[in-house]
């Protein structure tokens, strides 16, 4: 029988995906299960795939690893899918492939399986990278695979095999996928985009109708682009992504509700909430603003989109992706520095910032005195930019006197 | 002698340049003042104007053009400089440098004055915006010409002529420059970026702290790009930014505290209030991302881009911008129809939005059941990125194992 | 019976797809050949249907749409794709794909088809054109219907049914596709990149090794970018590109031999010939190197880009393809003026080139004096230049002194 | 007396520059002259700075650093200025500078001049350098200090002091920059750019009319993008780009003749050889289209025109700079392996390549065959595409029967 390793979330389709491995296909089924922070302990799921077939099964903490190499990594690119969604679910499939090929081979398994669904984007993140780590593994999509078209079906299947797993269009009208960077919760209500969201729907963040009368103001300190303190306090990467989402949850920063494009260009409607990395990514932008020059800032920003493409494309293991990469690594060299946020009721304002690698100075800046460089440098300047205007603007004269394109055209004289 | 038109706002430093250009410069002056929303009656101006010295005194009221043709094609293009900044004081002058051409052509003048600092970015707004006009008229930079190199030198030479004008050093420790689409606020206890904007620097949004208790949700109705209406109501463009200014305003959306960089690098902090263009932004966005395929909403980001950039210098009277514009003219076609916000405490939500143009199916995104296009298309698409993968995998390996760039470099043998 | 409009080109494939649409699929067989200047005449492709079985044959010369309508409007957006390719081939399939809509309404047709390489571009080009335009219009791409999975089969149904056509497989080792903007050549000797492409492949050029001992001069004209005379002497477009493309040929100007990713990211390597084609791009960009700004000039490349990716990929009838058109539209009114090109043995050389919209200024260019605007601009320039060089280096001296990355961080100190 | 370092190459305002600012500003003057492959013997500048009043002079053979530092960075970069210009003096600028400060440092001079045009590009070149270097040095920008307006008044200034100096007014009507990676000639003749250039001016390149009548192949072999063996000898990057000069510059290889955009925005006429140059790029763009993914190989090329910008302006000591070559260096990890090319009468082109890193897959490619991953795969892309389609043309047809924009525009209803 063929060995076969199983990402296994726990969900009614992955459930209900080892019963049809195993009974069905006549695999051998061996799970594995990653701690990321999704909210709940994840250790009860070993003992759910025993029951439900599987003849191994492994939970792993991979929370340091998935805050320290994939959030921070994302967040000193300011990766930002479509300027708004912050990639948590993108970012933590590239590390579970990553940990699905380790135990493949310490278990000697020469197939992977997973349970996205067939018109999803996870799919192509867990193949794309498990393709580019291990190419001989064979990957088993189960979902594109059987013969079940929805959830009733496969709801069906479990209540026919007697599977005692939870009833997801009972209990649950709605999808979430939740991790320390975030979650996303889509389907249900939410597939109508013109009606707003339910408050139920939401998941780490209290509503900013809710939120504490008070203002909290924090401190975040950053090394080199990466978030290392919060009020001077040095943390690890976990404690300080943990504890900045217990705060600003608790104020309600980080919810959006979008319209985005997935890998296919297909349209979805997801809500999203993303404490932590939102006040990071805010407090992380106003540093670079502080410490890089204008032409490093201004162009940077096409590199983030193409980041936040890779990552949500599920290229984290591309040769591009690390290009863009070394570029960050370089750049956020100057990234040092603190800067102070307020968070209240659903909003973040950035109210101060230093770094030791500051660019603004004072002098220059102060609008008390002219500065020393500019009277006859500006001038200069001006002088050019009046002489192209004035060239320009004959030309637009000739624009306007001559006959509509097209109308008539007459070739112009030949060069002597 | 000499007729010169002075671009007149009723600041300290254009005051006096009334006054200078007059009597040490033998300058006959006129005065143009443009009302854009400045939130205080303008016509006071041309009285105080004629008490300095100017031999006539122009107002003229120019917000709806200012938002019209100027506020709403920014909008369009979804301009937002360094990501942040909406261009409200950009935005202002080229329409001011157009009235003045129009004006000194009628009143004969072939110079053309301003006060603006000589390290500032308005100088580079008013005079290239000019300069593309009407290549003929002189400029005339008051304060590049002037010996005074401080406020201090300038209020002096006002007292010394006892010319009856507010003392800028005493009442206002900060500069303020407001019209309908926003305000920018530097100077003073700002120039310190490590210290937080006092209350009494904003102008016009309340504190979020002291906001109402209840939030306001507005529905905002677009016409290809064009804001249109405020809860199913027409609204002509200055009723509409005003009202939404308002609203919005009331509710604390909108502020923002920057460091960004001028038009000639040096770093400056701004503190900007931009109630009705943030909305206005947010929900253009967010229409946009209902309506625009993939492929057009990702690659216009880079025209956006280019356009903050473009206003922000003062190019709005070229080539490169109105051809911006004209690739936004088409591109916002479809960019019809509503969106609803929620604003609360600062904070703007979306949380619904609908369009006759919509690109979501919802029986396309459902996740209770598998899409018709999928299952086989995904197989094969996946069968090219893992093969890909492959390939790439086996560089890899083969990277791993070889020796370090640079310690020795062998020649791979010539193709056959 | 169902009736099909066939888009037919006379090759092995399609003239298979004749008999096999009619016989095993049972369709009433209409057929369209479009003469976009592919060298050989087209009208025999009438007859040739007929024999095969179709009821109709329809034959129309599109020569004029094609250079006016999708050559000039790629040349006007300097569009290669991955810099070099000149898309003959892309630009001709979207007007053919309108032309078989608007036959397909008056002949009454339902269904298209066609019969493009499963793993090619063109089925791409001719399905997303077609849906664009009449997406109730149902396409049968025959070659992904059919079980013949080589050439050689598709040739042994040939056989086995006695169609009179001529051999593929004997007749040419490798694939053409020419009209009158170039030719690609592909398959067969070439399908190996590392061995050099034999001359017989080429079909519009003569070799560089054996083009005349003399080179020519031509003067070429444009308005508003687009190309109006040879020499002085105004042209029709396709007289311009017939006779441009005799000249340019002759003198073995516009081959190329590439490896370039197709639509899927597959890789082929394809042989190009495009005479007319090279010396337009070459001249227009020169032209507008000499008449748009800088800011301009170096933004539209990545317009250019995106246009060449749209137009490769097939999506003409695309929002975005218009928006870059509309783009191109306006920042090419002062495109106009005269360039001459040498023409020798495989090279093209801009030699000169005049416009009345030039903004070359000799005054200001020559290096036998300074610039009037220059001295003191440059020194107040240089100096913010130099500031933050100062700023930069302090930054790197620090860098340069503080412990490695990773080893040990502290965090700064808040700010006060 | 304070001490001087002076750039000095030899030309007239160099020349004199040494003897003013000796006999008119008191400096003690240290000549430094930079061999980087000027093709003249630079070590008798030396005598010719002692006898203009030099108290001592170096000359430096800096070709080793420059090829492998600096060409091949750019090269591996992919930089070409306006898709053109392949750096040769831009490049050699920042190396000069960097070696100007060390030795400014090791004799003990504070200040450092140079004799750069006030309009050019070197002045920025060396200045932005220098003060990314040594932001306590103080430049001296000789042309910019003196009150010489023209080379007839130098040439005045010489005679008068009974320089014996080349008269450069009688010697050469044009200006020539040249190295090992290219030479730039302009002025004189050149600077009516509608006149072509006379074959006096080319300086390293043979008229390609004038070429040998046989062509030439050569193979170059790349190591992780870097140039590393002709015909499959392995070369020292001297040698090679010498040898490369050698045998394109015979074949008439690697002119152009250019209107460009200089720093400052003003257009200038050059002309330009690089024949190893032209050569490299186009055999290593080659053969990263045979080994870089496509994603890959279509971004990096905004970083080739961001790289080349940075170049031209004079920023190689920059952070941006740095953080772009960090994204080639780990780009072109897989850009090994062998390109062959033909040179012919001023013509390069490719006509094999290979690498062990190839992406290209004869099996995929084959016209032969059907692709194994394609049918199913594309009639999923197909659906999906078409659907799109399908509602683009929806909207399509509405906005053909919608009012005209602007005439009457009334707002949609708001969502349920």
């Amino acid at each position: 029988m063929k060995k076969l390793l199983l990402a296994y979330s726990g969900g009614l389709v992955n459930s209900v995906s080892i019963h049809w491995l195993k009974y069905q296909r006549q695999f051998r089924v061996v799970t594995f299960t990653a701690d990321v922070g999704q909210g709940a302990p994840q250790e009860d799921l070993a003992d759910f795939a025993l029951e439900l077939g599987a003849e191994s099964a492994h939970v792993t903490d991979l929370k340091r690893r998935f805050v320290d190499e994939y959030c921070f990594e994302s967040l000193r690119a300011g990766a930002q899918y479509e300027g708004t969604y912050l990639l948590a679910a993108a970012l933590s499939r590239p590390l579970i492939a990553s940990e699905l090929v380790r135990l493949a081979r310490e278990e000697g398994c020469r197939y992977v399986g997973h349970g996205c669904i067939g018109k999803g984007n996870d799919q192509f993140r867990f193949e794309a990278s498990i393709a580019a780590l291990a190419p001989d593994i064979q990957i088993v999509p189960t979902r594109r695979m059987w013969d079940f078209r929805s959830i009733d079906e496969v709801t069906a299947y479990a209540r026919r095999h007697a599977l005692m797993i939870e009833d997801e269009t009972l209990s649950s009208a709605f999808s979430v996928d939740r991790n320390l960077w975030g979650a996303r919760i889509s389907g249900g209500p939410l597939e109508d985009p013109s009606v707003a969201a339910p408050e139920e729907v939401f998941q780490i963040t209290r509503s900013p109708l809710t939120a504490p009368d008070a203002p909290v103001e924090i401190d975040i300190g950053f090394d080199s682009g990466t978030p290392v303190s919060l009020d001077g306090e040095r943390l690890s990467p976990v404690d300080l992504v943990e504890r900045l989402n217990r705060i600003s949850g608790e104020h309600g920063i980080g919810r959006s509700d979008q319209v985005e494009n997935r890998i296919f260009g297909m349209k979805v409607r997801e809500v999203y909430e993303a404490p932590a990395a939102t006040v990071l990514h805010v407090a992380h932008d106003q540093l670079e603003k502080l410490t890089l020059d204008r032409e490093s800032y201004q162009f940077k920003l096409q590199l983030s989109q193409k980041m936040a493409d890779q990552i949500y494309q599920g290229a984290w293991f591309s040769e591009l992706r690390e290009a863009i990469s070394a570029f960050f690594a370089r750049i956020q060299r100057v990234v040092t520095g603190n800067v102070r946020v307020r968070l209240f009721k659903g909003h973040v304002m950035v109210i101060a910032r230093n770094s030791p690698y500051s660019l603004y100075s004072r002098q220059m800046a102060t609008i008390q005195q002219e500065g020393e460089f500019s009277t006859h440098a500006v001038d200069g300047f001006l002088t050019f930019l009046a002489d192209t205007g004035r060239k320009t603007a004959k030309i637009q004269r000739r624009e306007a006197n001559r006959p509509q394109l097209g109308s008539h055209r007459s070739a112009p004289p030949p060069p002597p």
